[in-house]
């Protein structure tokens, strides 16, 4: 059994990656850590898990997670994981880090768009296991992609490695559940606030284009700026993300979702849909759903949906660890969709 | 003109004032205060009253606000408005206080459930118009009804005071939407917490059960407890309030319907409606909606719709304001609900 | 391995059961049946299941079902099970029955209430483990619970067995989401009359109180009847089922507490909260999560949340199957609830 | 008084003209029209309207609306006043035509995306009034805009007129409530299917892309085709339309927001916001709240929310019925927002 543990267990990414692991027939969940509520149990924060995660959460000491654990899960905020994830990596535990810090191949960039970089020297593999999976198979630490990157970035890397789209006029307008803000209560996040509005945010300037940026720069050979605007919708999980996009030559949608399919051929988490895709058909896995139309003018949209805990968050980085151990990538990730 | 001022301005039922009050034509406003926010204007804080209500909202000053003002609307939580009240009072300005400072005849119960009273000889008339419309008329001091006790109130006055139902065991079963918890945001009305849950939360042990307790006790001329408990659903706005009783006689549902339509009849708020009600027959207005089913063996459900921000509080209040100032009761209160 | 087939599949308690089925792994999947979208495959009708159920549904055929199944799920509704199953007994196949027609011991209780029996003479055995574990293990039709009964009789059953309420005044009022009405859309589910709103329905007279009656009935030894009335809220799944009651005796909240906690004792899928259940804490689980508060003046509630679609009917029914056929209890059942 | 009739009571535009027209002081209600439900009164198929508008609603008699009003509202779908708009007009009565039978310029149009035009010889006013504001003052037919194009149009024009960006590359994302579906219950508007969801349809292929291609490309002097693809996201009412453009020149955020400002100045309707919009910012009034930001590197969104049954539909309908009657634009229309 693999020795699993999670820092940051007070979070939404935490409940869910429990949620998954209590299902994962491989693992052990060696230890839950967090400052804020330390001394209480997991279930006690998350009462969802009640019966199924009662272990106590701690005060985490690195130590002791070193000596106790194959594999940590960072589910902290940026930041955060920069100060202990070397430290784990030199004592040879394995890395997955759902923040921001170690995702971008250029330390400055990461620097732009969030803080000082405290351990620039360390590398993460970029966990996008359709792109990268032999590169995570062998990382030591593995930086689990952003929630509106994989949704964008699996949406276009199609369309944008084979050049079949004007690259200076991609437009990404995605839709999020309140769930991706976390769990502290804010005012963007108040229900008399969202519950019955939508609300445009980071317009032109969210942290997570420059990351959707770098993937598609990286695939089109060339660099690639996406104008991307997301928006808070009343609804708790899940991302709609539309790529409008502008074709080079004359497709029609059937040779585009021929594309697709070879493209994304034997994926486990991806599914290449005849019809458009709707939150609901993936909320609570690990899919990504792809669908798309074009108009026969050269213009073409291209939705993706993922739920924005799972393959945009937590069911992704237990797809990563699984690849890295060499375990079957869907271990704990086979629990189809909830509709309605 | 009559010259208004709002004390709290920042809050929900603020904000729900301004907008009946700029529709009304027989009052100007005369300021908005707040301590939060004080030097923001009034449509900076609720962007929905831009070029409506651009007022600049300035810290409490008593004496100007006395100065200025006819009356006084302190939309502001329990505790605050007895620092202030006595003192406009005293100048002679009429007060409609939102809180629940004033609501209780007898002081100890206010202490029991809020907290130490600090001007306990000011008495304040209960501003439920359907039932004290005469006493409104000459209050200075008007206490607005709290939301939950309006519409219980409303949906049980006509058995309670006839003493057709058994008065040991009422039933109050409220579902409200988020708003009544404010603007300030809460782990409770956090949209990933709410948003596709229900939760119910002081559990006969809510603040408004003596409130419901003190009004019913005095329709029926003995002393009354109802098991009363409320539950947050993700709306936004309303409350629908279901009375399950237990009828002494024998009547049928037209019987209860004459009854309630005798009891309410001219009153301009008050709709008993053929069907049940809905909590979106009655949003944006000040309506209390009432109907009721009945079982042929003695049982029978009372339900009442509101929004909780007008009939439930600032509808409510600026009615109060009609009334203490001999204007139509509907000034100002005259749109239609929304729907859909 | 079990063979199972499934009479119904456009629905979403057949949904459900593919959703529980695909991850079972004692079952397989013999045959999807309906009138409706016969010819196409169950991932068109319910795209969540793409890739996972993509089984052709056929129109049914009893003979050929009773020649390849070990297990049916009867997932249509009431009327249409007993036109068949009786022939399906006959055969050696073995029955969950999803809807109304077996679960009355009274036919002319459920002809009042429904319809005009057509099998009278066959039984089955009422689905609810935690009361008939027993007798469910040998039976060959079992009727599976209504939802609204599962969480009512569930929550009342230690108090009423042990006769520490007044059996005269149980109120029970409950909260559903949507898709306890089906897949079929309608006014009342149409998403601008509900999306902002609370509708009461089937007061005093919905079809599952006689339900509750007969069990609540049976457990305390003498006639009971309950004032159940249901109210539909803006939430996709889940019911919160709070049932207002009046205590015999001086019991405080840890006394009861403790009577649950003893009365549920081993129980797999019943959990008894130190906290008030909220919908979320058993979304997409098998759970019926209990939780109580008493005033001390002898007024108790005790609230108790179920996802509808789970332990409210499909969950409940694979407990069932795997009762029936000997099978770990949980099986299929694993997958902790979804939060946020 | 005006005389105002209204046909097609029964949907929700009808609802709406009705909440309206109950506080318009310069018109009286002279009929209610509608196959379905002719016979019921208006607040029975509206039942938030209950001693608002009790009116009998009639099957249409054109002959009879001919001689009793100013002015009559079709409210129907398209297609439908095409049989009776010519007649109305003819008898010398004017018309505010909700559907899109009137508001192309190139009948061939019409009738690639809608149907055969039965009247193609009658024109109308486009009624934008922000644009035409002096023909509708002269037409005795006014087309009222769909609720996409109004968004999205005025959201646009001060930058397609003045041509300041790529006219090539324009995306229209938009977000919308589902009471623009209207009052007939669909799959798509089931509240479990779209309650927790999001479904993008009629993806580069709506009905009211060629509207937005026609006043755009008369703003722009040349031929001008968006992009436009909308989104069915759990909200009731109201539009949040995203424009992402591509900028011909160096222009910040505050020299656009400036060009905003002098286009629509002395506009009562439009409110150019500092902040991003929100769709609370105008639910129930008729306002469009236009926002926007810049990236500095060319590219610009564009944001305008309104309330879909308001600007988008009935309330700029009555705006224009002002307009043409020489009225205070903002009669019937002067209720603030709600919010929250």
């Amino acid at each position: 059994m693999i020795r699993v543990s999670i820092v940051g267990a007070s979070g939404y990414t935490a409940a869910e990656l429990f949620r998954i692991l209590s299902v994962h027939g491989e693992v052990e969940l060696a230890g839950a850590y967090a400052l804020r509520n330390a001394g209480r149990r997991v279930s006690e924060v998350h009462p969802n898990l009640k019966g199924i995660v009662d272990m106590v959460i701690e005060a985490a000491d690195y130590d002791r997670i070193a000596g106790s654990s194959d594999v940590v899960f960072a589910a902290v905020p940026h930041k955060v994981p920069m100060t202990f994830v070397p430290r784990l990596l030199n004592s040879g535990v394995r890395v997955v880090d759902l923040s921001a810090d170690y995702r971008f191949d250029d330390v400055s960039v990461y620097e732009r768009y969030y803080t000082k970089h405290e351990s620039p020297e360390v590398r993460g593999v970029y966990g996008l296991p359709e792109i990268y999976r032999e590169k995570i198979r062998r990382a030591n630490l593995v930086a689990n992609p952003g929630c509106f990157p994989t949704a964008a970035v699996l949406s276009l890397a199609p369309l944008v490695k084979e050049r079949l789209i004007d690259l200076d006029h991609i437009v990404v307008d995605a839709k999020t559940g309140t769930s991706g803000a976390g769990a502290t209560p804010t005012e963007a996040t108040h229900h008399p606030t969202i519950g019955a509005s939508v609300r445009p945010y980071s317009v032109l300037s969210h942290r997570h284009a420059p990351e959707m940026d770098q993937e598609l720069s990286k695939l089109a050979g060339r660099a690639v700026r996406v104008s991307f605007t997301p928006h808070l919708i009343p609804i708790v999980r899940g991302i709609l993300s539309t790529a409008h996009v502008f074709l080079n030559r004359n497709l029609g949608r059937e040779d585009l979702l021929e594309i697709y399919r070879k493209f994304y051929a034997g994926e486990p988490f991806v599914r290449i849909l005849d019809v458009l895709p709707e939150v609901n058909f993936v909320l609570g896995s690990n899919y990504c759903d792809i669908g798309l139309a074009v108009d026969g003018e050269g213009r073409a949209a291209v939705i993706a949906a993922i739920d924005n805990l799972m393959k945009g968050a937590s069911g992704q980085a237990v797809q990563n660890m699984n690849i890295m151990f060499g375990l079957d990538e869907s271990e704990g990730l086979r629990g189809a969709p909830m509709r309605p």
